[in-house]
């Protein structure tokens, strides 16, 4: 990696975990210059606007989820085994990598009803993440481990909401039961169109 | 209503309509002074500090949600009819009356992670509202309108989810099946464990 992508990835990491503590909107520039050391004229030459700053940081969280829990997946055998995989490299990259809560949670909350460049991408990137889960259920039915009694868009949509679900329960209401309600969340989400 | 009263009323409506928008966090007795065309002096008489202000603004949306919601609820008959019945004004509850967002979820994502009496009092509130469903579920077994496969809390839990991805997929991916996805992901719970 050549020094200046290093620097890009230690400032895009750390503009992360404010994001991730302190959400989207309130991530600046200047802030972002204090937290790193460096100059805000340097930090301006690599982002130009908090605009562009905030949408490389929502990539940057895109990529990093990705690495951890799609890609990973993709070695499991294909449709039911990469899905639960995923499950189980999510909750680890929930409840390990980003400290502060969920930073495509925070975005949402926050942009869902600002029109601009920064909601388009939120948007899109979090469609990408259930298009990923919409895949590997449509897999998993072309390969036969799950009947087509549902869509592959409406059980996605199940899935996505039992982790935000647990997202909750587990960092706000701090509940005990969190991931067992995940766990057997998916499995009930799952058993009635597995095919045995 | 005494004239004191509707001026509580009035503050703390705006003071909502500016937490539904641009979150907990980013409210303040001067913002609030601005938008209701009071002073700021008027206004610390009122609230005395920020986190009170924060604190009473949940409050406050809470009880539009009982009035909105559990309250009509109640009228019909115990269990599932009721559970059912909050389920369709939430939604509506949701789509018409916090045109920024549920003010709950925002300030779920912004104060999971900050320990304090704001934090305690979200947690508080959210959990008295999933109370609520527990406590229909409960009831909905014991009137024996459903089996006691799942316990009370795990199909809140469920319910609860489903309410969150809801939210996340009719504002932020306005998506058109939203709506369709939340009447079915709802019955997908009950279903399993209806007694016919």
């Amino acid at each position: 990696m050549s020094k200046g992508l290093e620097t890009k990835e230690t400032i895009l990491k750390s503009a992360l975990d404010l994001t991730s503590k302190f959400g989207l909107e309130s991530l600046s520039i200047g802030g972002l210059a204090k937290s790193v050391g460096m100059s805000k004229s340097g930090l301006f030459s690599h982002f130009k606007s908090k605009e562009t700053l905030q949408i490389m940081v929502m990539d940057y969280a895109a990529e990093n989820f990705t690495l951890k829990v799609i890609k990973p997946a993709i070695t499991e055998p294909r449709g039911l085994p990469r899905l639960v995989k995923m499950m189980d490299l999510w909750i680890e990259w929930s409840d390990h990598y980003m400290p502060g809560g969920c930073p495509f949670l925070s975005a949402i909350v926050e942009y869902d009803d600002r029109p601009g460049k920064v909601r388009d991408r939120i948007e899109e990137l979090q469609g990408t993440m259930i298009g990923s889960f919409e895949k590997a259920v449509a897999i998993s039915i072309e390969e036969g481990q799950l009947n087509d009694h549902h869509s592959p868009e409406f059980l996605a949509y199940k899935i996505y909401s039992n982790m935000i679900g647990y997202h909750i329960y587990s960092r706000l209401l701090k509940r005990n039961n969190a991931k067992d309600f995940f766990l057997r969340g998916f499995d009930s989400i799952i058993e009635p169109v597995r095919v045995s």
